[in-house]
């Protein structure tokens, strides 16, 4: 059976309160109810928020070692943190980038991530459905 | 019942030829194949690739206009067309933007995608996986 | 009596329907009966709109051969053509390059343009009557 | 009636004289008696030339203060004068921008315009005839 | 009665010994007694210094959920990182930047903030004193 | 007694017509008579306003040689007088560079200060009070 | 035998009328008959000139396929088209891009080449002379 | 005696593991226990490991205040924290900036090093005897 | 009689006051005054200083119609006004650039002229000795 | 009978030993070999070769002075020369470029060259035979 | 027993003399014999310095066909010289880069390296000790 | 009595016959030749040229330690050598730049010169009298 972490960075833990017009009335704990519903049986998720970066670092080291699959909605940690790019590298965890925004639609400084290039896939814009696919995606074999 | 105009830009005929090791083996055909199984009676599929910007440009414009959603690999348009971009703000089509290929760990002139900030969701490295879950998000309501 | 050619770019033929609030609500038709109107016989109008780039050179190219002076929306290819450019360079067409927005309020990308140093003049941002003045301009021997 | 002002800035009163392969060999007295008989009954004309950035600044203060329109040529201030774009947002002043020379195929530093994103329109390139134009824009309600 | 949290990011706590030259000489304890005192009974003061990114953006989060007001001297986040402008911007927390050195006359990497734009306001410069401003700042309404 | 000039640079004349949205509705001269209301006998006032550039650099070499601080709020010209920055530190005026309105969350080009390295301090955004604070940093000792 | 086409891009139907300062007297008709008399029985020649972009890659999809060696002037194609870069390196065509002009003796702009990276070879400013030299190179093995 | 901190960054905790073509072979505890065998009574070692910028502040301010050198190897905080190098500049700690791997072989974002202007020496690319040759330097006084 | 304008810009009546370690103890009035001593009966002087960017302009353009060679310190203008770079092209004037402090290792602003490519020559950083040396120059028929 | 001279830069007597993968097996004794082969009595080769800059200087300055033609691979001195740059402009010595391996797909620094927009002509990437047709240019009149 | 070149570039003959607070008060000649002396019987050391890049080259040439490693200052040509990079990387010379200050605490221009990319190691900023530390990492294998 | 060097670079010795529309009609013998005429017994002169840039360097340092003072004109090396940078400020020679040509009104390369910030002076574009204003500098103690 398939072990999923859903990793969120920092500011997440505001969602359904933080602009709801960009990041939707959803909560996270919402979005991760409804992961877990979808999922059923074919996946075990776990979830993480921290609005550390260290800790997301630790996260994707422990993924890597232990063969778990990661959702990863870094937020702004996307655009400013290597530290994070190299865990996924050097702990060869299997990383979907996801974002609730189109950050592409956003200030020029969240054009740029650090992570998509190490990720296994990366899916922008579809507010908490961005994590649905991502969830199926892994359960396909991504 | 849904309509959706799988689109493809220049070079994507060669698909399954072209670089397999970046793009894959599936052909075009194998992957409209799929597609049409896989949407079953959820959505009817309609499909088209061209090599000239104008054509694209053209079939996004209808699309607006028949309330058609898109499924868009612009392939190397991606990061030069303007016209493109302008032709789905325009048109207000409905387009998901999809990439077989991880476009942020090639060359820097494939980070910037021009449609990125006009595309209702983008999917990027999934291989031929980019357009079902592009697919799953539209018959879900993306 | 004085040859014109009234050529349009990508996504001209939408306009009306195209973001009303940017580019106004006549279409192109009715834009092009009021310049045939406005001309009387002072001057004997063709007209082309086309989403193809190459099109687009060649119409400049036959204008140039010809003698007739061209009035030119080349839309989002003035920002990324120098085909475009190199057609008005090449065939020596007396061009005026004309925008209906203000496009140097808009998205940077829109504040360059490859005709530009090769148009005999430029008009920007008076909506249809941008093309109104580019008419009298010719007219008056520019 | 509609009230106008002619504005222009730093050293267009050298025009005639001042390098006339660039700007022709009109004196700014002739364009600014040609206009005049251009307007006829249609327009109240008003004239200034300063070489001072802080009286442009004030004239078109007033303007906006008195709803005259401005047919402005800012020369050089054009690329180096927010002052001036501050006048012309802040006081809600009707502005065209003008240019007798071509100013995009001139040195880099003459491509951009702080003032072009706040006015109505550009008129780049078509020597005396730019005001001609700016004026006829203005009586016909631009 | 306004309750203000007084934020304090990385090194700050070695006020008073860190580079006197550019610093000062009063400490952070110093400072906040110094608040205390101007604030009597005008407001209620709390204070927070950490080293870790992530502590304030909780604080601020915190701050944002519990309608206090923020004085906030982010140090060297200030100019790399964007989670903590998301927090600001995300929790709606009102938020006072201050710096004790004049940033802008310091090495380029310090003249860029990514809080400032959503800052309520910015003081920069006055050393200890630009503490005492933003509590006056606040308690005056800002 | 400390004497004080408040400085104010183009278009500040307009306050209270312009832009009410970003500047608010208070005329200069409400502001004017604020200042002198709060300052009482601690200091004596002194203003200027000006769109000149030169007026304001001999204002501030005035200010240098006679020992007056300067409160300077130097609108548009912060951004593209080396001049102004060349009076403050040529004549060794203490200044203290205001805002209006928050310079940071406006468009890029009033990102830049050439004034603020050469400032005993910088106060943005607080509107008015940007003034009112400004001040007392300067009965204060700044 | 070894077959080769060579492929012209915009405008090059242009030569010989085209700004002869810069590209010469000959017609393209010339050149290609030129070309012919000096292949003898060395190589069979194909000739294709198109305005359209995605003409030319069609036609180099084609080479590619069918082992077919390209000459290849792409003109002001070259500058812009990623689309041509991946349909020499999609389908492994074996391509010499030539120009006739010195590109990095004009503009800016003409200094990059999006094709030269996979190109076989690259030969620039011998006039006509650059395709006999691409010749002689692919019949010698290039 | 000398009393040195070995401290290392995100993601060193992986050594031996995290992409060995890059890093090596060895375990950062391999690393450490080489090192206590090379320091003999020569010199003290602590080390710390940690993913948390938070840590490395704290743990170089308290090395600045208890006169402790440093051998510090950031991983990817070296490019990206200000906060560290603020932490060396006022805490005054002596410390030389290591290096497993060439950073300067490696991606454009690695070429810079915050730390690099307020380190002591800076010593790149040996691999494990990077930390060998620091320890040298700073007992041989450095 | 060769007639010479000696024109200073903005805070140049500042020297001997401002800065004296950058700019040295001599007044504008004691350069002046060696200046005449030293022409002698070989040049006419007259001299202006101006905090008017206009002021300057004016000068420049009576300075071209009547013959009269400059000898120009604009000071902080010389980096930022494209109005006196025209005044110069556009009246011919004769103008030769000076600068008391040697601009190139100040900051970097400093660094670009907008005078240097249209004047005469240029003369840089020898004090009140590159006033005498443009004097010569004048003298020797530069 | 034409003179011509072959000049090499830094590094190329390295060629058959220096990074085959990228230069090719053959010496550069070879490649003289087999160009006199070629060249028959069709002209006369001289060959030099040198590690100094200086060096390419004076024997670019002699084949101007001589009207020795020059088949000249500057090597890294390529990107890096003014000096050479000058060199055939200033001693107007006829020079096509030539370059072994494929700059353009090489690093960034190689893809700009000082030198082409004064050679005649420039031949990139054909290995040995870039030599070689230079040679047939040279002596086909280019 | 192992060989090493200690190779010094431009202006390092002006040791113990050239900006002592910057480069210390030992001579080149007090350097080389400090290393003589650390090398004993560890290694045999031959010593070049030169002011010329083509020497330089010429020695790295050298060295990697005799198998000598070096110890090289490049001094200035660090920066410049493409040409000393192609020596190591074409002549597979074994090379550590050694700089005597920290040349990331200076200008700017000395922040980048053409070397390091090839370089074994780097090490700067230690004064004469970076050579020893150098001379250590290559007796013990580096 | 004063000892003076003048030091000219590469290509210099090509003056009279180099580009006589830019550099003039005179060769560096006959500069020489006027420049003792000029100095008679007020200064001892002598003549170095060298295309070499090592040459250069080393005649600087020799010139430092002797006490000799330098007119420098270093050709196309002032853009591109920090070297010769280095032996200015590493040997306190005492140096005058001076240019032929008025380099800011050619290619941009030309505008940034690495030896300015570390000249006693500069001297641009007033021809062979460059040398004698340098000459006279000199001689009056610059």
């Amino acid at each position: 059976m398939l072990d999923i972490l859903v990793l969120n960075g920092p500011n997440l833990n505001l969602l359904g309160t933080r602009e709801p017009g960009v990041y939707g009335a959803k909560t996270l704990a919402d979005i991760e109810a409804d992961l877990i519903a979808r999922a059923g049986d074919r996946a075990r998720l776990r979830f993480l928020q921290s609005n550390h970066e260290g800790d997301l670092v630790t996260a994707l080291q422990e993924s890597g070692r232990d063969g778990v699959a990661v959702i990863f909605n870094a937020g702004a940690y996307t655009h400013t943190s290597i530290a994070l790019r190299d865990a996924i590298a050097g702990s060869k965890a299997k990383v979907i980038e996801v974002h609730l925004s189109n950050v592409h639609a956003r200030e020029d400084f969240r054009h740029h991530s650090y992570l998509s290039p190490v990720a296994r896939g990366v899916i922008v814009g579809f507010g908490p459905m961005s994590y649905d696919l991502a969830l199926e995606a892994l359960i396909a074999g991504a």
